[in-house]
């Protein structure tokens, strides 16, 4: 079945190996405990401060690294398995591809942000900013889903995560823009970098595997795991970097009014648009998050709660619209074939969250912040900057992500990944296990309770 | 195939729109971010009372929160898809009402209990609670389930949420009754909720939909998850709301003997009552919760480990028994309709919960509680109260609960929701998802592994 | 079709309530909250200690159990859901043993570790180790899967739960050894158990139910949201109960990098492996978890991030190879049938992470431990103990683990479990659900996307 091309023998092992020898030797060289980990840095510092082992940050963080955790491996993994022949390789590769993102961010962001002496420090705020990093991937991930091998999305892995390590680190570190929660960073670049990648990967004659590029009844079960563990967690991924306090608390709060605002709008619009006044299970999946993407960049703000809901509501509805309208559009148009419509959850409700953080932020006043405008806003705290400046540095920080994504996603896809050398599957056999998993029979579904267009061939 | 009067055109966005619209209207005029939400409030707090950022109460709930916001979206959702045919509606339309229940309970439960100068204040603790009340919506939900529209269910929430509201108001702040985990306020007044509007909309014909009222081996397996979710945090829920310290420590462990102790008595009784000695999969998808449910109450009290496990031993043993002998009766001779059984999981459980809350508390004495009376019975601590009173109180509550499930479902089923108006399906397409999901085919079931007389029509 | 020599009757129904009699009886008699749950003694301990609610030990412990708890109750219980006509045996008989081995191991565990004046003191450590305990019951259950009873499988958890503490309490307590995360008291004791059982109940006909012994398309998906929660979870389940501070820090952190390395291992070497270069789920859903239980020895010692990693990687490499090459050999040549190959994922891997624990032991200095070495290894910090000598008793905790497998595998095993009394399933019906469950039709697989030998009869 799977001819010589597309088979992976030797390339993905050869590729796993180097890359995982790569990166063992580099942390060998640099990766050491920071004094949160090390036994004996820790116990320095209680000595020197007379502190307890229950301030360790440990236990005021990890509870939501294991939300976003679970976000990356059962959230994204899952909401891929969607697909009626692709389910194994949407929740395997999106188990490789992260497991290889979390360890090479580690080192990328750890050389950009946490690099003192020669060596980068670990602990469980690296951990959480590393999956972070993987999520981003995962999201270009759904964009040229089906249509890559793992071969490719390791290389492609490669880049991408260096990339976002230098966004994030102009954008955080440089000009100093709010984006706890990703909209920007994380979003946005993942979005339209998957896109541009998926553009310059186009296959005019994809509707050889159309009958495969859909669902069937249990597998849209499958993917609704992975939809609700997004939502449930949203609120601890962008609360999971703040600072403690208030600021995590209230990101919480704002997220999950915002992601409840979504889904409402999200079933009103799928039955609005739809001819019988029928709901669409790819709608429920997608755009009730939304509401999450879209107060990344604010939910740490003063938001109010109120602000959270019309944001969300305003997210789900245009992430409807988008699947509705925009991405049939992106496909005959633009020619960009967008497997998981990440640019209706992700590409969109991102740029609105950027748009909506420099408006959040250039309403901000000492009043209204007090105290705690040190912690959300350091620059208009120490007078620096007034909120207007940080509004017009938040929308830099957008352009600047839109350019990383547009660079690094044409420098993918230019690239081509010579098809032969790295598996990339035939336009005949995209959106199918078969031709990388041991095992599976040749395409006959019985258990498909076809969706529209989606029917099998029996 | 869904003729005009079942379809949710138009009916289900109106609905969603305007009670969103309501929601944010309300949330702007009334909903403020508490002290330890709030960026001024808390670093003045922080201020006064020379604190740590680490002491917000943030970090003291959050984790029970995330553990019970996965018991309704994941638990409740998953559990109603063992439906051959409505997993889709099921774990959907579980994710709409609750999205909505816990935008709409903040506002109802906030001017009940925490309205200070015209304003309701938030932050983790209303967001527990108001999935607390999510949870009793849900329940309802799974005594008519398969047999109402969302349209139905939106308005249904909007009446029970309020009624929750207020019966939780004069149970923990008018008469003082203790109801930690809710026997009272969530089980017993959702589940009697539900079949009092499951009574009121009785459907003679129902046998028409009979061959969909069945579960399919893989469905089976999906309803497990949910199953085995709530299992898993029934402890966080019981204890989410209890005072810090010794209070959430003992109510979670005796929730887990309690848990462990009626899944061995499902098992049991399952393989018991069967001709043949095999298990019943309904059995223990739901029987072996019934252990969370009976000690909602006695959990934060001293019930003591074996008075758990013998108190989660009987449930488990009722519930399982009702599955068997009490729910054909309800149907044949109430007319009373229980897709899910939530009379043997909630109903019952909830009930016997109930009167093992006033035991216990009628038992309670300064030596066995010593200072932490003061935390579990506040009332019997300034001596205002004999154990034997708050006793009675608890026995007041939960009469106080039933009649206000009484009312309020006659409330919702007496109206009828005109059926051809609310989307209701008829009685020929109940349990089934095609009539409100967008690409399903006809039924015609290849996969079904039947269940007994849940045979599929081939 | 169950014939009578392997119905449940009686017989299941009998054991639960003997054994949850027994255990409600010796919970009556011994066990008590302890300080931190008993509502008198905490409020005593506060006033003493003038200390705070919140420093209940609660807070620092339950968000790893509950992450503990998943991994036992969902990622063991699905991850065994693989098999194509056993998932709902897999994932309830999982449920009941788990639910009776937590209850028995508190008990066991709790007269060797924590009897103090005639009473066994239970809250949250309790929890996480009688949790633990269950672990090694399940990982011993995977060897016999599908070839075994709920009746033999409670009795054989019965005897294995009480070696098993007496097991823990000799390493720990007696000899000194550490091994937080279980590498041998859980990992080797658990796979060498389970597989002298298996070798006991050697079924020479077997290939009579061979074809019922393989996989679905949805199974393995079900199987993934077992081995993606287990692989999520493990950086909790190896710090669950190390001291607080850096030491869970530091075990999370470790865990979490050898987990990453030991995936891209598994599917370097599951693709290289195989003729076509194709993965196999199978070792994607096991030997991925290796690098978890490689570390579950030193992951609390100063293993260094890419130490972790080395050994993560070796471990994925070690366990995939196993299912390819050893799997077969125990079954043709040693006659031990292996359905989970725990072999491979916690038999193997638990010897290794045994030896790499004594090897880390056997190096630890002053230098690299500083003040943190007296949490680490308290016989080294006060001087009773060298380095060298903690690596001997590290192996020699190996070497009584391994006795103790095999004595209390070979005492079960050999008792034989009189067939026709336990409920045996006969060679021809073994992973077969229809003899154990309600409703179910006879074997026949319209959903199969079979996978190779494991293709259904039709």
């Amino acid at each position: 079945m799977s001819g010589h091309a597309t088979s992976l023998r030797l390339k993905l092992p050869a590729i796993c190996f180097l890359l995982q020898l790569l990166t063992i030797i580099l942390f060998a060289v640099y990766v050491r405990y920071d004094e949160e980990t090390s036994a004996n840095l820790w116990h320095q510092k209680l000595r020197h401060h007379n502190g307890s082992n229950l301030d360790n940050d440990f236990y005021f963080r990890y509870p939501s690294f294991q939300d976003v955790h679970t976000m990356i491996f059962i959230g994204f993994g899952f909401l891929m398995t969607f697909l009626k022949r692709y389910g194994f390789s949407s929740v395997a590769f999106n188990f490789l591809i992260a497991a290889f993102a979390i360890q090479w961010s580690t080192l990328i962001q750890g050389f950009l942000h946490s690099f003192h002496n020669g060596k980068i420090h670990v602990g469980i705020e690296s951990m959480i900013n590393a999956d972070f990093c993987s999520g981003a991937i995962l999201i270009s991930f759904g964009a040229v889903l089906g249509k890559t091998s793992p071969v490719q999305l390791l290389l492609m892995t490669l880049l991408e995560v260096t990339l976002f390590g230098i966004n994030e680190y102009i954008l955080l570190s440089l000009i100093g823009a709010k984006d706890a929660g990703g909209s920007m960073t994380i979003h946005t670049f993942g979005a339209y970098f998957g896109l541009t990648v998926s553009r310059l990967l186009y296959r005019p004659h994809l509707n050889k595997s159309r009958q495969r590029e859909g669902s069937v009844y249990h597998s849209d079960l499958f993917a609704m795991i992975g939809t609700i563990y997004l939502w449930l967690f949203w609120p601890s991924f962008n609360s999971a970097v703040t600072a403690h306090g208030d600021d995590q608390h209230r990101t919480v709060l704002n997220t999950y009014f915002s992601l409840a605002a979504s889904t409402l709008a999200t079933f009103a619009i799928s039955s609005l648009i739809n001819g019988e006044g029928k709901l669409d299970m790819v709608h429920i999946q997608n755009a009730a998050l939304a509401g999450g993407v879209v107060v990344g960049t604010s939910a740490e703000m003063m938001l109010t709660p109120f602000g959270a809901m019309i944001a969300g509501f305003l997210a789900g509805t245009i992430s409807t619209l988008g699947f509705k309208f925009i991405t049939p559009i992106l496909d005959s148009k633009l020619k960009i074939q967008d497997t998981c419509g990440v640019h209706n959850l992700h590409g969109l409700p991102g740029v609105l969250g950027a748009l909506l953080g420099a408006l959040v932020a250039g309403l901000a006043t000492q009043d209204v912040y007090g105290d705690g405008m040190e912690d959300v806003f350091p620059f208009i705290a120490d007078g620096s900057r007034t909120a207007r400046y940080q509004a017009i540095y938040q929308l830099l920080a957008l352009l600047i992500t839109l350019a990383f994504a547009f660079i690094g996603g044409s420098a993918v896809g230019e690239s081509r990944f010579p098809m032969s050398f790295l598996a990339s599957p035939p336009d005949t056999q995209c959106f199918e296990d078969q031709i990388y998993w041991e095992g599976l029979s040749s395409f006959s579904f019985n258990i498909s309770k076809g969706r529209g267009k989606a029917q099998p061939a029996q």
